[in-house]
């Protein structure tokens, strides 16, 4: 039985899709349990109306919430009440407690992360690292994507290293093309620490390493994993969120704009639905902490249940995949 | 009369539309006068076609391309027959040469700008600062966009008084404000390089310092200006410019996807290429390099002639809003 925590509190619509999200998610996967933590009453007041097997579904009382308004290593030192303090309490001491899926403060999961559940042995730093469909369908990772903002050239390195793994084991990609996010594909291209990384990753025998990328390629499906450090990638992604949905606003203007437009559009209707729900990422997990001891799923703050329902899943896979062993073993064969 | 001269080759489609972009500029400007330094031969059969002032069009003949497979700052020592390496000598050593515009190397014209020409006195780096439109109409300007990959403190707040004036002087922006690029609006947010600015910034009376922005937000038309280091500004502008080509694609999948949505197409046809047209960087002008000590226009090497006579009538404003004078002043303001 793999079980995975589930953090009710902290999302925009929690705890409604949090609870709902992982039920689906139980019912659909039989060796799947899941621990609800959260407030207990409003948990089991939602459960009333679903149906599910109650031997794989727990619930542990948690009233308090950490906010985005929290200082996050302050909060996770010291709200010992809120979901979030117990998640990690519970992952750190208890080893049947195998996974972890929030859609709380990012902040407070990275301190959890490092503070509270530590990191691997080896690791330099845990990293963040969300996944993104491309536009021939296959998808792409950016690791890191925020968690560190100032990084050296061997946090980079471990980036690729993680994120390689995760491709193969969430996604069964087998030799995950990985590529350098920098300002031009040639190889003497960047900055000090890009020109440094470069090296090292072109030298690394456990990774199909490409090359460089260029931003503007993020999409392409050319590229499994984009390795960069967490200022650029948190740059890389707001900026591709942002001009996609600025695109689609003002394609929206358009197909609003007189009669003859919304005719036209109403003959569009369903494939232009489909170009919005690519782009929803409700429809994809969350960004997966990398890293740390154990699988930590980061959903989106305005996630619904349809989002919570993967990031549930992805957290599933990758505990019977054995990600953890996976980044530990290769981490170690980096140091012999 | 202000002389600008233009660069006829190195770009996708030169000479043609560095010339007939350039002669448009002038048969609509009384005061401008241009000189075409490229193949003589092939610019004055481009002519023929044309009619214009003869007096406010000089030919100077440069056989040689630097292209972008040159090492840019060999190719602007030793080309000496290239038509760069000719407007560069032409800049430093012709008090009456006032501007530059050209659609060639942007590693060449950085490297002619700060080797040949030099910095104004003050100038620790010169920058890059295109602009795009914004989806409320206005325009945002990104300070440096690439040319300076390893920054410090002091050339970014360099960055913040340059763009700001450019702002000003360009498009009659009476107060610009003023964002730096970041992971989070609030004041603590980001790596160590962006505190530090952040604070400088703060302190700045010389412009409208409105503190951090996001990357979602750069079309929102909320910020004139961006200052960023040029890796996270090239990160910035090329996952914009991708992920907007990327949904423009996908639309017209959607539009040319059976008999139903070809109908639909029809009806919005107007409406999806003005759409189009506002992503055209054709219709703007180019990236002005600040800091040198004459105006430089880079335009996209795939321009067409409406982007050279963009950048033309640009750097003709430039020159005659004074541009330097008031960058000048302004460092200098700093260090008394």
């Amino acid at each position: 039985m793999i079980n995975v925590l589930i953090d009710t509190l902290g999302g925009d619509k929690s705890p409604s899709v949090n609870v709902e999200g992982a039920v689906r998610a139980v019912n659909e996967i039989p060796d799947l349990r899941i621990v609800l933590v959260g407030r207990k009453q409003d948990n089991e007041k939602l459960l009333e109306n679903l149906s599910y097997d109650k031997e794989r579904v727990e619930l542990i009382d948690a009233p308090d919430e950490i906010s985005c308004n929290d200082k996050p290593t302050d909060a996770i030192r010291f709200k010992k009440d809120s979901s979030l303090y117990k998640c990690f309490d519970l992952l750190k001491n208890d080893e049947n407690a195998h996974a972890l899926v929030s859609t709380g403060s990012t902040g407070a999961i990275v301190a959890g992360a490092t503070l509270k559940l530590g990191r691997l042995r080896g690791i330099k730093r845990p990293a963040l690292c969300p996944v993104l469909p491309t536009m021939n369908g296959s998808l792409v990772g950016v690791c890191d994507s925020g968690a560190n903002v100032d990084c050296d050239a061997e946090y980079l390195h471990q980036f690729a290293l993680m994120g390689s793994l995760l491709m193969q084991k969430a996604y069964g990609v087998e030799s995950p093309k990985i590529a350098l996010l920098n300002v031009g594909v040639e190889e003497e291209k960047g900055d000090m620490l890009r020109k440094e990384v470069y090296g090292i990753l072109k030298e690394e025998k456990q990774i199909n390493f490409v090359g460089n990328m260029e931003s503007r390629d993020l999409l392409s499906g050319k590229y499994d994993l984009v390795v960069c450090d967490g200022f650029s990638g948190n740059v890389l992604l707001k900026s591709t969120e942002g001009a996609c949905l600025e695109m689609l606003k003002m394609l929206k203007k358009v197909l609003t704009k007189g009669l003859k437009n919304k005719l036209g559009a109403a003959l569009l209707k369903k494939d232009i639905y489909e170009l919005k729900d690519y782009m929803d990422y409700n429809n994809y997990s969350g960004a997966v902490m990398l890293g740390s001891k154990k699988v930590i799923v980061k959903s989106h703050g305005s996630s619904r249940a349809s989002a919570v329902y993967m990031s549930v899943k992805q957290a599933y896979t990758l505990v019977k995949n054995d990600l953890i062993g996976a980044i530990s073993k290769a981490v170690s064969a980096e140091e012999e």
